[in-house]
């Protein structure tokens, strides 16, 4: 009996531990309350969630921001900002390399296509979308019955309110939420820090920390020229937060595979890791031999450059969470845990029981697929997507929306033509030396028979083929893309832009393919994971929080160090150790810093803190997300997780996982003595 | 035959890389010349191996240090001075937390019982000890025979020379040496910093880099009451060495198993290992109950929990070391391709081929009695071990030389006799303490009715047994010890010293159990380790270093940094990380650093370099070991590896297997800026 009771006891304490781990990113509508009033004694009100999801701003580019003061302004990662600094930037004024700032309103930069979004409104649609379904319709039927359903719940909100709607898919077809957002695209570069600041330690010290980056940058947006006034913003609060004290994060988390059966998993350690991993290799290889070309080369190229070591660093600590046996045990039993339970009840069984078996054997079918789906595609450039785009565009406008493809609904145009009509610069031979690589890469996958390969070589060499499409085509301009698009079907017809006669010889393969994968694929994985996330929602009830979809998400957490190198990683840095790490590397690259720091070092604060860890749950698209405390004041901008928390996509683990954030106080403290923005930095801190 | 060329090419390609690799403890009779001249274009002529040697000086309590002035000052650490300046403190004068600098000769204070060597002559001595050994001989007399002669040996050069002669078995008895040493026992502390400074990080930092300790004690040795005339001494360069650059170090690295058969690694993981952290754990335990009464008690017991804690992390990261698969892995595929040679030849094969499965055979037997061994002992007392030794000493002095149990050979008993007299202070109640608590674990572990336990317990508690032994026990005074010692069996058979008459009803026991080893395990494993050691000097030829044996060796190496925590760890640290590490932990201890490291900050020059890192190979016994460049100047004093080189213990790996060293440029900043001692910075870098 003892031993009973003892082991009642146990479970308890373990299940206490699981239920107030600092776990999750949590939608708006079903945020963590008990798990914070128990472990942090603190409630969210009302209120407090409709601010802090107001004061949010989600960066279509990928990541996410804040409001941070009632003018506009928007704090974001200058890592997130970096796009933009790109498509500002020329060879005679390099942005990313010199920052920028601002003084006054006029002098801010407006982005060439930079979409912010606020998410104002919330719906719940799952009985709309699944009740379209009936029993009588085939996979394939109920599968395009449901995107004509979510065409439509898009298309007439977004009419009756004037917002862009999106339905967002959660818990992989547990619920179906409309999320309609307030979109912004007069957004303008107002400060950023330069790169050897904002990205101190680049690739190496990506992922990791203890860290001393400055990765911030600020944007205003625009309403009718104006700066926007943001009454929901978040105020500055440079002491940012202490030790162990609670903080949340609200932003837009990118993708994770949590929910993922375990053959799903299989599938990503034993198949997809690899390949993205080898094209990534491949595609670095193709941009390091083109930016070793020159100065402007190296510019042209920095961004993509960024993008994938980045996504290398991240894919190989992912992977590597995945070939921790520890970590594939612990999917696998709570797989088995899960199932049992299923199987204890009649009902349930019958409902869901076989739903894991359809998935392991849609996955068998898919690999081949994912390999030819991944290489049949021309990839790393901006002008052949765009082609590829036009020609679907005058198409499927045509169409009665219910029918269209995904990308072309009504509701989808105005955000599709932003971008294909974005004025930001195009570099032909970055673009063509991208894609012959990439091309080659595809023939030497696929074969010189493959059907994709003949109708893009059609006999030629793929140097020939490449350097025809840049040497001729005419879509860097935008008005002849406007022409094309406003000419409909027949202008693209008569059309002898080689990219556009490509993307039409193209088109019937790629949607041939696409088509083949909708009814083979998706529209019986589509009920099979509905079924998992309805057998979950059985079994365990509601407090649960739904796989990352970029849409907004509360985390919290506490500040902390953790267990790293043998030792301990501090809950902080401190500006002493951005110099020491600069001078122990002897201030080469990426370890030097701009001028400036060197500089001005006597006049600042060397104890002021400049990054600092906590225990929310993020990832990749949490980039820029604000960090505040319970009075909602914002102590800093996440910017990175640690190097322990990338296996973080499949398994939250708080011993170790922590977030990566820049600490207010050094914000203000390089803006006011290092930047000469003391404005901003009023601006930020209420200073009348 | 093209892919056999290429396979060739493979292969030596990998042994070059293995040959050049940074790895060995070398002696001074077999350096590593030709790795030198490959690697780093640099071989050491005689006088420049002769001149190192002659500066390197060995501590007898353990570590390792070089004479650095021609005065007899000596560089060494402060953990390995830990014991000396716990033993120079009291209740109202702890030199552990203030530290100590002596400006003048009168006010360095003389060390209760440090021993230092300088090893001046070596001499190969296998002939002669294995000479003894004829085939007629059982395994019995053949070791008999050993040790008589081994004796011999150091009695009579030590006769002849006056050196303090130890022979020394290297490659597990492939080679005997004779070396010859230079000894004092006149060594006075002249300068060390708090242990706050030092230790900076404490047991969380201990075993890992980045890392910012100044860890550095200096010591004068003196002769008929003068400083020594140190004509072989370091000269000291303070820019330290640069990135890259080929450096050196001479000291005494304790103890490697790099050497060991398959077999006794998991006999380690499996068996010894598992075994001694128990036992460490539980000692802390013990330790930190006490330390908890109070400042005084904290203070005594603060040597020994910091030995334990070093203890517990060394051995903790060793294990990790063993248990990892692909370590162990490498080690057996080392080991079936060295038996496989030796079966490739037949004569070897006849003469070597069954030595492993003896080895393999003994670790069973030994199992069960390691463990016995290990428990059924008196540990934590220095009085109890002195009454054992005071036991012992008065029979074993009157028999021959030849028919010594060890350690009281004539040549080794003024050594002996040297600590068994010291007046170290003892502390009584935390003696006691400690004796109960490990005498408790012995029964816990071998139980009631073991004769150990009852020769111990003789009927009465634990508690009652050792309260009497030390409220009635004078052994704490000198003059008692050294009148048993001259008093001889006599006086030893009378004495109602309950310490002296515990040692006494044990000793049989004790003896017994010691005979046992020698006759069914040692007189065995020694032969058979012999043969391997010959076997490998057969298939390998002598292009190697023997397994440590707290005896000088040189180990070489580039100041170099390393990857680690997801990105890189520079190859030195500087005095704004100092600060940073303090002030990310908020300035708690052991991040606190003492009161001067923040009233004189702003005169510190803080790029000053902290620590750095090295390849050079090296392991516990190396504390305090000079680094110096090819100029045989010193750059730094090693007092540490990270935490990647604890497996070192058994395999070396290049890519993350480092040294951890202060910076000559510290030592001499903080000396002339922190502690007000330019006349010892002066004396170090030869200023008049």
């Amino acid at each position: 009996m003892r031993s009973k009771i003892c082991a009642i006891i146990f479970l308890l304490v373990i299940f206490s531990i699981n239920l107030v781990a600092d776990e999750g990113m949590w939608t708006f509508d079903n945020p963590p309350t008990e798990r914070l009033q128990q472990r942090y004694d603190f409630t969210p009100t009302d209120e407090w969630l409709e601010h802090v999801r107001l004061a949010s701003v989600r960066f279509m580019d990928g990541g996410s921001g804040s409001f941070v003061s009632p003018n506009g302004l928007v704090l974001t990662n200058h890592h997130v900002a970096m796009g933009q600094l790109s498509k500002l930037s020329t060879a005679e004024n390099n942005l990313v390399a010199t920052g920028f700032y601002a003084e006054m309103f006029k002098d801010e930069l407006k982005c060439p296509d930079l979409e912010v979004n606020i998410l104002v409104a919330m719906a719940d649609v799952t009985a709309e979308v699944k009740g379209v379904v009936t029993s009588e319709m085939s996979d394939q039927e109920a599968l395009k019955a449901r995107k004509a359903k979510i065409a439509e719940i898009e298309q007439e909100r977004k009419e009756k309110t004037g917002l862009q709607y999106d339905v967002v898919n959660l818990y992989h077809g547990g619920e179906y939420w409309a999320y309609g957002y307030r979109k912004y695209t007069d957004v303008r570069l107002v400060m950023a820090p330069e790169r050897l600041a904002a990205y101190f330690g680049g690739d190496l010290d990506n992922f990791t920390y203890p860290r001393y980056d400055l990765d911030m940058a600020f944007f205003r947006v625009y309403e009718n020229d104006e700066p926007l006034k943001s009454e929901n913003y978040l105020k500055w609060n440079a002491k940012g937060a202490g030790k162990d004290e609670l903080v949340f994060i609200s932003g837009n988390p990118g993708s994770t595979d949590r929910l993922y059966t375990y053959p799903q998993l299989e599938f990503q350690r034993d198949y997809r890791y690899p390949m993205l991993l080898k094209y990534i290799h491949k595609r670095l290889e193709i941009l390091r031999d083109y930016a070793g070309k020159g100065a402007e080369e190296q510019r042209r190229a920095l961004g993509q450059i960024f993008g994938l070591e980045n996504a290398d660093k991240a894919l190989t600590g992912e992977l590597q969470g995945l070939m921790n046996e520890e970590l594939m045990a612990t999917k696998k039993k709570e797989e088995a845990e899960f199932r049992q339970k299923v199987a204890s009840n009649s009902e349930w069984q019958d409902e869901y029981g076989d739903a894991w078996e359809n998935i392991a054997e849609l996955i068998g079918k898919r690999e081949d697929f994912a390999h030819e789906r991944f290489y049949a595609n021309l990839r790393g450039s901006s002008l052949a997507r765009i082609a590829r785009q036009i020609v679907r565009y005058v198409t499927e406008i045509q169409k009665p929306d219910a029918e269209r493809l995904e990308g072309y609904h009504k509701s989808e145009l105005e955000r599709r033509k932003f971008y294909m009509l974005s004025p930001a610069p195009v570099y032909k031979d970055l673009e063509e030396a991208v894609l012959l690589g990439t091309l080659k890469m595809s023939i030497d996958v696929l074969g010189e028979d493959h059907e994709f390969v003949k109708i893009i070589l059609n006999g030629k060499t793929p140097e020939e083929v490449v350097k025809n499409l840049f040497e001729n085509t005419k879509l860097d301009q935008i008005e002849v893309r406007k022409n094309l698009m406003e000419g409909g079907e027949e202008a693209v017809k008569k059309s002898k832009d080689p990219m556009i006669v490509l993307a039409r010889e193209l088109d019937p393969y790629l949607r041939e393919q696409e088509k083949w994968y909708r009814e083979n694929i998706e529209s019986k994985l589509t009920p099979a994971t509905e079924r998992i996330a309805q057998a979950r929602f059985e079994v365990y009830g509601k407090n649960m929080y739904p796989d990352a979809t970029f849409t907004l998400r509360l985390g919290y957490g506490a500040v902390k160090g953790y267990p790293y190198n043998g030792t301990r990683a501090p809950y902080k840095t401190t500006m002493y150790g951005l110099y020491d790490r600069s001078l122990s590397f002897n201030r080469e690259e990426p370890f030097s810093l701009p001028d400036r720091f060197w500089e001005r070092q006597d006049q600042l604060d060397l104890s002021t803190a400049v990054n600092f860890v906590c225990t929310c749950d993020a990832v990749g698209g949490n980039s820029g997300s604000p960090v505040f405390n319970r009075d909602a004041e914002l102590v800093g901008v996440l910017f990175d997780g640690n190097i322990e928390s990338l296996p973080g996509r499949f398994i939250y683990d708080e011993t170790k996982n922590r977030s990566v954030c820049v600490h207010a106080a050094y914000m203000t403290e390089a803006l006011r003595k290092l930047y000469d923005a003391g404005k901003l930095a009023d601006e930020l801190e209420g200073v009348e």
